[in-house]
């Protein structure tokens, strides 16, 4: 078997940046019964499955994919893990 | 300041259940040139934040959370992590 990296990229919206969908979560929760919840943010989660087995490289190529096209930089904020 | 808990929930799509948004960004990430990306699964995350300091009990109610509301757990699964 050929060698393989999984990685997961978070990107989330920037502090700041208005979160209607995080915030209609929020309510919905507090209107269920769970007071216990405050703010509430919601962004998107990628998993992704790359060959090869260079871990710093992964990592190099995962951020120029985040800035290309994953993440709208103006507005977003991206995390990166590698598994 | 009253004690609060940051969590992260993930809401991803179960093995087997098609994810034609994920092949979509596979498909534009090898146009772009990043050849070394396999299979690609996008899903959601999100962030909130809980009043009260026990654990045990934020992650009990964020189960419920998810069952109820958060995640469609016919086609979905979801992990919860406690910060």
């Amino acid at each position: 078997m050929s060698s393989s990296l999984k990685a997961r990229v978070f990107i989330t919206l920037k502090n700041g940046v208005l979160d209607p969908q995080g915030k209609a979560i929020g309510h919905a929760l507090n209107g269920l019964g769970f007071g216990s919840v405050g703010e509430v943010r919601q962004g998107k989660v990628i998993d992704l499955e790359l060959s090869g087995s260079d871990a710093e490289k992964a990592k190099t190529e995962l951020k120029a994919m985040c800035e290309k096209l994953l993440a709208n930089t103006v507005i977003e904020k991206y995390e990166i893990e590698l598994k």
